[in-house]
């Protein structure tokens, strides 16, 4: 397999933006061939990460498209689609371009833009990645069934209400932090308490908002970043790791616990040879708040049901022993579904550059690790990466 | 990189079906993973293309979906659209993982199912794929501009619509010997020359249907191959490449050529080592009869203006020099858009292996090439197979 190296990487604001996918696809990609001096250079491929641009923006066949307006005809371009993993998945496509040896130099975006139809029309669109049925026919919803999750993990492990507005306050004030994000304000413990219940037990602030954003990193082989002189500026890919479980939550083996991201972190740690121990920074799918914490357990980063007292100890901040979600999470940098995986690497490709935004830049990380979650725990797609 | 082996192909009946979406892939891969002898194994990886489940069927996320339903769980699972080539670029990036050595064992589905929306709803779900500002807005559809294409070429070369027939007529002939295909009866000249006007000068037989339908196909790394013992249905993958055009037909160099088609072949010759003469036997998309014509001269199979003598002379017929849509083409085996690219690959596996039906028999070929378009020319993806 030949190394795989990200050599740079950007991205717009997220929130509700007055620009098009088109315009924000353009704009990420505009960042990242800056970032890594490539915007004169023949790319061989362009792997597009968006969930549904047919029905969000009426844009079908996005690839071509993108690849005439960034000025890349004639490199191969393919749009990838795993749910909200959508970004990831197409890092994962790209990335065996390159490993293959089949492709030197690589475009990656990741985009979506959610809020040219009502909100209403955006959940159907969105509930679609959910099983009919066993899901969607009862009335369930993501939020509906977080709550559930939440739920039985705070009956199975003790966890308050309190506790886990914990998590939110940590995202929310490390997004206040990160010019890009969403939401760029502080919260209370109180403010997340006593917020309107959007599924019991889980009230807005655990609920990730919809988002407009695009990102995109720059991938190349050994060779191509020894041919720019890059090597300085080259974060290693140590390993990807990809798992699904089954489609309806009701047929999985726990509700507290995702097989597709065991599945998918044995993968990639497998292949990065290191160990959830060695990671120094990470960014994991909070699309809801109690997921942060069942993730930091999938990932092997604590044990099962103790996630929040690495939260509640601090190890999780910025300045802390394994910071998660550093720039603010799905929480509060947002979420647009197709560019929230491409976002993550951005973020850690960022830390482990030690360009990140002021005071949210962690201490000379080495190892960096994504998660990235399609549907409801549908599948999972893991990332790990190494400093230069 | 490693080689990578189609070990097994499988596909459904093209056609208006009444079977689900999620049946007919499930048709196609039990039957290429029977053919593979791997229905017991576990997949490191399922991908899919499809164009647009989310419009046509109403499901998102497709992947993870199968990926359950076809008891692959924890595999990854992950959707590849690139229009109507999404069936290739979905073999494509299977190709990556394996000559990554990412993985070993990849399922590729090919799938489409068109019927259960109205026509009407269809051709606005297509032509999503087309420029919105320089095409779509003016009235354009993939037929005006196919007759476009068909105009400019008579006048260059002088082909004369008695010509033209030919295509058709050879694209039925075979498909009525293909029990697979969505039409299996023959057609005259007279038949193609006095049918309805679809757009001027093309009539109904020069168009595709819109099809429902899946194809499946196995790849193999050569351990898994030598582990299996199936080197004897190993059919090798030569080369895979995957070119883009600009996105508007009237911003290209040629209303006569497709310089997708050329970057796509040029990449794949070079991968493979082999030239246009050596193929023995090829699937290329022919959409549109004009498209067929367009596209042998493209991939260097005879000179510009020429392709209309190797149909005249017999040459593209099964037992000519070099048989082009041996089972019938888009034209007569059918078009279900993410799956044709798939079922290509599937017959040309088929050709390689002596397996294709009774009559369609290319002689010992030894180089297959499938050619599949996604957009009117946007991009194209071509792959290299030689026979075990």
């Amino acid at each position: 397999m030949e190394p795989v190296n990200v050599i740079g990487a950007g991205m717009t604001s997220f929130g509700i933006l007055d620009d098009s996918l088109i315009q924000l696809a353009e704009q990420a990609s505009f960042n990242a061939m800056s970032d890594s001096q490539t915007l004169d250079l023949s790319f061989d491929h362009l792997v597009i990460g968006s969930q549904n641009p047919d029905e969000f923006v009426n844009i079908g066949h996005l690839s071509t498209l993108l690849a005439d307006r960034l000025g890349m005809v004639p490199a191969g371009a393919t749009r990838v689609e795993t749910g909200p993993s959508s970004g990831s998945s197409a890092f994962e496509a790209a990335f065996t371009m390159i490993a293959s040896g089949h492709s030197d130099l690589v475009l990656v975006i990741g985009v979506e833009k959610m809020s040219e139809v009502d909100r209403g029309i955006a959940s159907k669109i969105l509930a679609k990645m959910m099983s009919i049925e066993n899901e969607t026919r009862y009335g369930a919803t993501p939020s509906a069934l977080a709550a559930m999750v939440a739920r039985r993990y705070m009956h199975d492990y003790r966890l308050t209400r309190d506790e886990l507005s914990l998590v939110p306050v940590k995202a929310h004030k490390n997004g206040a932090k990160n010019p890009l994000a969403h939401f760029q304000k502080e919260v209370t413990l109180e403010n997340v308490n006593n917020a309107r219940v959007v599924a019991d037990p889980l009230t807005l602030f655990d609920c990730c908002p919809t988002s407009d954003g695009a990102a995109s990193v720059v991938l190349a082989s050994d060779r191509m970043v020894s041919d720019l002189g890059l090597s300085d500026q080259a974060v290693r890919v140590l390993g990807v790791g990809h798992g699904t479980d089954y489609h309806a939550v009701q047929h999985r083996l726990s509700l507290t616990s995702f097989g597709a991201t065991i599945a998918a972190a044995e993968r990639a740690f497998s292949m990065a040879k290191v160990e959830a121990k060695d990671i120094d920074v990470c960014e994991l799918h909070d699309a809801f708040s109690i997921l942060e914490l069942i993730n930091m357990e999938d990932i092997g980063i604590t044990e099962r049901g103790h996630a929040i007292d690495l939260v509640k100890d601090g190890s999780t901040e910025v300045d802390g022993q394994i910071p998660v979600n550093t720039t603010g999470g799905l929480k509060a940098r947002g979420h647009p579904t197709g560019g929230t995986g491409v976002a993550q690497i951005h973020d850690i490709y960022c830390q482990l550059m030690q360009k990140a935004p002021k005071d949210l830049q962690v201490s000379s990380p080495v190892f960096g690790l994504t998660q990235n979650i399609g549907g409801f725990g549908n599948n999972m797609v893991v990332g790990l990466f190494s400093a230069p």
